[in-house]
């Protein structure tokens, strides 16, 4: 990028602050002035980025004048209340929580996706919800040559999608389970080590929970489609990376290879098809990469032009932090910021 | 029971055999005369039955005369060499592998579902795959009243599903993970302690895994129905249980509330559906039980007639030794042994 810009990281302490972090470094992201934000008692911690050192502030008691970008990942109560300000302030403001994603106004971007919806931005672009966006990079560019008529999807979805004291409890409970030690509780309601639950984030009165009222709103948002959608998100005890189980019905007949070649070729994916030799993505094997990785590509002959495929991603990196900061990079490429 | 029946038990040191001891004495069937066998390395182990001391004999040293029914749950080759030797002998054999499971003059039961195929056996009897057979508990008497179109279903299967030397590798791979230690690789071609694959038995020339296959072919076979199916297997870092999301097409509209009182009042289910209080099942919850519990029930409003359901059971017990031993108690009950 030939400019560099004054940015903001709210919510720097917590998983996808520093995945945020770790990102921009990576994308070799030198920042004109770089300030990160947290709650009151996280003031005054010390974080390093491009061997500085960088003291957090209060976000209560600051403004955020000055700043060009402000990546905010700190709950959807923390958004309502503060990515205002900052657009206010002259901040675009990409906005990792569920807090504006639904507003016609604000633009719900993947980047490879739908980046034209970026144009009508009023300071404020909102980062999908992490199992939609690998979902969608997936499967987008099949639906730009074949319009995809349903959605069945079924989750895997890692503990770090909670945040950092999920990480923990499923090491704590892993470890009392191990030596038969009593267990720990807290964060889920349910014991997590060496068990799941069919449940992300609270139940709606339609009997889907949140995470999957996401994945149907957010699918047809981003797509600019009414595309039925069947999910069901299940919490593993997995440490890092989503994994799902994607069942498609296309509109027209489809040629397996073609689809296979289109997806390799297309970008942010990595195909991992080789089953027989057993290759298809892993959580371990996908665990800070950017990409989303596919394997088990394959017809399904249950209906009528039906594809079946395994998807797996870093739900902090691509489904948060890679893909704030790639809506960064087009605004910059684009001369949109 | 008013008959007792002379019993045997091949593969009775393994994670299936010890559960069909543990099931028949808790079904409080008293044997006639018990006998275990096993392979020749296990020759002279002593197991415990109703306060008895048995020793197992060698399967290749033995014959089975003098068995009424023998219980076969020692792998696929195994029963291919070792079945057909019981059968000639005079006994009733129920063989939980997947060596007869295709053939034509072989009745795959699911007592609930199908008993009426069991008046055509000819000494042999299979026990359908684990998944196959929670599912159809669950979906067998929706399929009565209002035929099944389609089925889409995710699964989540534990570790136990390979046998006791999976359970070992995934409680030591789980240590070394935590204490940071090399990692003990074995049984699996990935890692699966705080990971997973959608990978469970070979992989087949049509693309699918066995797993997969299985259930696509046991479904039809035990419903005596075309039905397509499109399933995607995965193991899970799980110790006990499977669990299954399961979408389904009918042919009918219906009402929700009928379906579940339905399912409430059919045979081997238990209904665990209240979200709202984190009530649906989790594998930890499950375990050592004989029924299949279901949850997470609600329209799907993607295809028309569509309903999902989650289904989570004991793959040892229900999935293969329960299922075996209510075999035997309706060959019992009603005079056919």
């Amino acid at each position: 990028m030939k400019k560099s810009h004054s940015i903001g990281i709210v919510g720097a302490t917590g998983a996808v602050g520093k995945k945020f972090m770790q990102v921009l470094q990576e994308h070799r992201i030198t920042p004109k002035n770089l300030r990160l934000f947290a709650s009151q008692k996280s003031k005054g911690t010390k974080l390093a980025f491009n061997n500085h050192e960088y003291e957090v502030e209060s976000l209560e008691e600051s403004d955020f004048k000055g700043l060009d970008i402000v990546f905010f990942s700190a709950g959807t109560d923390i958004s309502k209340d503060h990515c205002p300000r900052a657009v206010k302030a002259g901040a675009i403001v990409i906005d990792n929580s569920n807090a504006f994603r639904a507003d016609p106004d604000v633009p719900l971007i993947v980047p490879e996706v739908n980046p034209h919806a970026l144009k009508n931005h009023r300071g404020l672009i909102a980062n999908p919800n992490c199992s939609t966006i690998q979902m969608l990079v997936a499967i987008a560019p099949i639906h730009r040559i074949n319009p995809i008529k349903r959605i069945v999807v079924s989750t895997y979805q890692s503990v770090s999608g909670t945040g950092i004291e999920a990480i923990d409890i499923l090491k704590r409970q892993a470890e009392a389970f191990l030596k038969a030690e009593t267990f720990p509780g807290g964060v889920y309601p349910h014991q997590i080590a060496f068990n799941l639950f069919p449940h992300i984030d609270i139940f709606l009165e339609n009997g889907l929970c949140r995470e999957e009222e996401k994945m149907v709103f957010e699918t047809r948002k981003i797509l600019e489609s009414d595309i039925p959608v069947c999910p069901t998100t299940v919490r593993v005890p997995v440490f890092f990376c989503h994994s799902e189980a994607v069942n498609l019905e296309l509109t027209n007949p489809y040629e397996l290879d073609q689809i296979r070649k289109l997806l390799s070729e297309s970008p942010g994916i990595t195909m991992m098809d080789t089953p027989e030799k057993n290759v298809y993505p892993t959580p371990i094997q996908c665990q800070d990469k950017d990409d989303v990785f596919i394997g088990r590509l394959r017809r399904d002959n249950s209906a009528k032009n039906a594809l079946n495929m395994w998807v797996v991603s870093d739900n902090l990196r691509r489904g948060a932090a890679t893909n704030g900061v790639l809506i960064y990079k087009y605004l910059a490429e684009n001369n949109m910021i």
